[in-house]
């Protein structure tokens, strides 16, 4: 199945500008992508990084073909869905994602199948009915379920936290820190972050 | 499996203050008891309510023997732990929770099964290690993984979104809005909340 993985090389993650610059955001952003990319191949799916810039990292050339497309996320994927060929869509901030997740989506034989986020979005997603098109803006799980009724698809959702946590805010990177096994908490450890369990939840802070 | 299911009926969601009156809050604490032991009844299991204060709702006292147990909730839970019984344990606002998921928790063969919450927490747990404890403060997902391997018991985790997501923030209440389809759902609706989507990740308001 092709699976297309759209990522924001220029301006990545712009909610975590308090705690990051943008050189620490992308190489942060980056980090997460190769996680992402690891449990791909690990699914044995070959991955396309639809990137808005071009990638010069081996844990993502390695792994991935990049094609640059400056469009916003909507329009590069929605340009790729109207050749009809199943698709699945993994967005590259979800660092907590492994192969047998991705071997869920890919399992499912509904004509959309979607794993939503925390608050309304859609992390990943598998296309199976030629006529569907995507729109990530506001909540996108709603707009997704609504468009498929539309062209009478059946919906199946994939219930996993590990793909429902997309890393956009500070109090995210905790889930990275408790939960994460690879190269994006291995960043966050080795850049002095590390949990905070004085609150009510658990966030981070940035040690010496 | 002996299951119980901690709650707090005197004080719920006092984070949720800002939105909801004391009344409130127990209806609401209370429709979202009821969704879990849909759950919980319909997965074939009876479960104990432990309870700060006697409960008077049919939706709960139907389905489930209600214990009234004024402890805080980490000693109500070791006190009845010390028989060496296998136990359930499952919180009580997790009003998104399906039949299936507790299945899940239930089909593990661990020595401890654990359901994460978002923020560190233990949302779900299986014992079936009779020297194990709980400890329900702070990151209780990193310290419960950590008496386990004290005591060489192997754990596993259930990865499910569902099961993570626990209500304690006015933010968590859109999960609910979003994916619910129970009794906490229907309280949110009838009581005028609805999905506002204009920030980057949807919020609640009240509407008239």
């Amino acid at each position: 199945m092709r699976c297309l993985i759209p990522f924001a090389a220029d301006q990545p993650k712009t909610r975590l500008e308090p705690l990051l610059s943008l050189t620490d955001r992308q190489a942060f952003a980056t980090a997460m992508l190769a996680d992402v990319l690891d449990a791909v191949d690990t699914a044995g799916i070959d991955p396309t990084v639809i990137s808005t810039a071009s990638i010069d990292d081996d844990r993502v050339t390695s792994r991935a073909a990049v094609t640059v497309d400056d469009r916003e996320l909507t329009a590069a994927i929605n340009a790729r869905l109207t050749d009809g060929q199943p698709t699945l869509v993994v967005m590259a901030d979800l660092p907590l994602v492994q192969a047998d997740d991705i071997g869920r989506l890919v399992d499912s034989e509904a004509d959309i199948t979607i794993a939503p986020g925390v608050g309304g979005g859609t992390n990943a997603l598998v296309v199976r009915e030629p006529a569907f098109r995507v729109d990530y803006h506001g909540a996108s799980y709603c707009d997704h379920r609504r468009a498929a009724a539309d062209l009478g698809a059946a919906v199946e959702t994939v219930d996993s936290r590990r793909l429902a946590t997309d890393v956009d805010e500070p109090a995210d990177l905790a889930e990275v820190l408790i939960h994460g096994t690879g190269a994006a908490r291995e960043w966050l450890v080795k850049n002095g972050f590390e949990l905070d369990t004085d609150e009510g939840r658990v966030g981070v802070q940035q040690g010496e």
